[in-house]
């Protein structure tokens, strides 16, 4: 990277006028993949303003213009130059505003990636099964209905499995099973992984009300329940994720629509 | 990274036997995601043998076991430690086998990213698009029938005309535009996004005769077929791709089981 990190100060991007930063996130209050880059940014200690859509209804001249392609959020603009789609977005805050420690080797500026290769591979494999995963599967709930419905159903389950073994697994891998915290890694700070995962704090009991079922419980999955409490206990997590009753409200009635839209056109 | 660049030996990944690497790729030989893997393997000068899966008759038990969430190809096993999907397998490639220059400055082993957050961030996006749009819609081609291929046909094109303009958005994001080379960025040497898009050398035909469609030509995108002619060149391509008649053939007699299972289906 062309930073210099021993100051902590970014070297590769143009500064805004008076060298002050201008960070701004096109957000939709409800999108998971938006709130694992603004907590991102909170774990750095990155100050930024949401920009809120109403995607679907009705997308801003600047959320087209500054994501032409795929024309979603979120948008993450860093001194007027965007960047999209959440995966790339978390990379490019590590390497943006990148990891610093002060005299006593303590972090001055969290990492987001454990920082060797396999690790970080670790890190990317469980972020990426989160994203294009997880959450896809989540919004099925909300979005499909017949078949691809029961589907999700089944499929968020065994992935919630599969996040239970992640986190055992790197656990293990990490510095030969020594750590014990309750993040990836054993980590007892939030990690790329975590940080996608991190609107289950919120969206858990809505995936379970879309498509009426249970997550296995703690006796099943004791390693996700103890992610879960710890997570939601944040300071980086609290202010990006919405209030539950809120977000259960609006999926509930968005659903609701779905299968109004879906009988009508069966009939 | 714990790795020391200077000597270009890598440092934090366990070695076999005698200090020696051991490096093999599961893969399945008309897979565009194995083929971009092989290629970065090639431009990183690491030597490595193919373990071919016979997907999807029958999985051996080392993609099964080395890769349990997905059981696909591509798998990167490096000294017994597997790494699965192909772009975290591709950032992995260069985190461990990271860009190294002589005392003239030349590359010794060349980089995938550019190196600075921004263009990093556009070069991520770009690879991104190829393997979870472009790649995906093309093998759609083959396995859909009925309103999914048709729609796949449309989406293709437009697909190849955004990396149109991605070529062109690169190169002037990238050296304030006085790069002139015929890869993203304006590069002589190809990056993620490039290695990402490299099966098309391969598969632009097989893509064409399974839709029914023509990509739009030289005149309407100049980039991608200079893009084309210098991919097919490159002494790190051209061993890691199929023969394209080889590659029809095949396509086209799995295509034509898929269709046959439609029609049963329906009937």
């Amino acid at each position: 990277m062309d930073v210099e990190e021993a100051g902590g100060r970014v070297m590769d991007v143009e500064e805004g006028a008076g060298g002050a930063e201008v960070v701004q996130l096109l957000n939709l209050w409800a999108s998971p993949f938006a709130m694992s880059c603004a907590i991102a940014l909170n774990i750095k200690g990155v100050a930024f303003t949401y920009v809120d859509e109403d995607i679907p209804y009705q997308k801003s001249p600047l959320l087209l213009q500054s994501n032409p392609v795929y024309k979603e959020v979120p948008v993450l603009i860093h001194n007027d130059k965007p960047v999209s789609q959440s995966l790339v977005i978390l990379e490019y805050i590590e390497e943006a505003w990148p990891p610093s420690w002060d005299a006593a080797g303590g972090a001055q500026r969290a990492a987001l990636l454990p920082g060797k290769a396999r690790l970080n591979a670790l890190a990317r494999f469980w972020a990426q099964y989160g994203n294009c995963k997880f959450i896809e599967t989540g919004l099925k709930l909300m979005k499909k209905v017949g078949e691809e419905h029961e589907a999700a159903r089944r499929d968020i389950v065994e992935q919630f499995f599969w996040f239970e073994k992640g986190l055992a697994e790197t656990a293990a891998e990490s510095a030969g099973g020594g750590n014990a915290g309750p993040f990836f890694f054993g980590n007892d700070c939030p990690c790329l992984p975590d940080i996608v995962m991190a609107s289950l704090v919120s969206w858990k009991e809505t995936y379970e009300s879309l498509g009426a079922f249970t997550f296995p419980g703690p006796e099943q999955c004791p390693r996700m329940h103890r992610w879960l409490s710890a997570m939601a206990q944040l300071p980086a997590v609290t202010p990006a994720v919405p209030d539950k009753a809120r977000l259960l409200t609006h999926c509930t009635l968005f659903r609701e629509a779905v299968i109004q839209a879906a009988a009508a056109a069966k009939s």
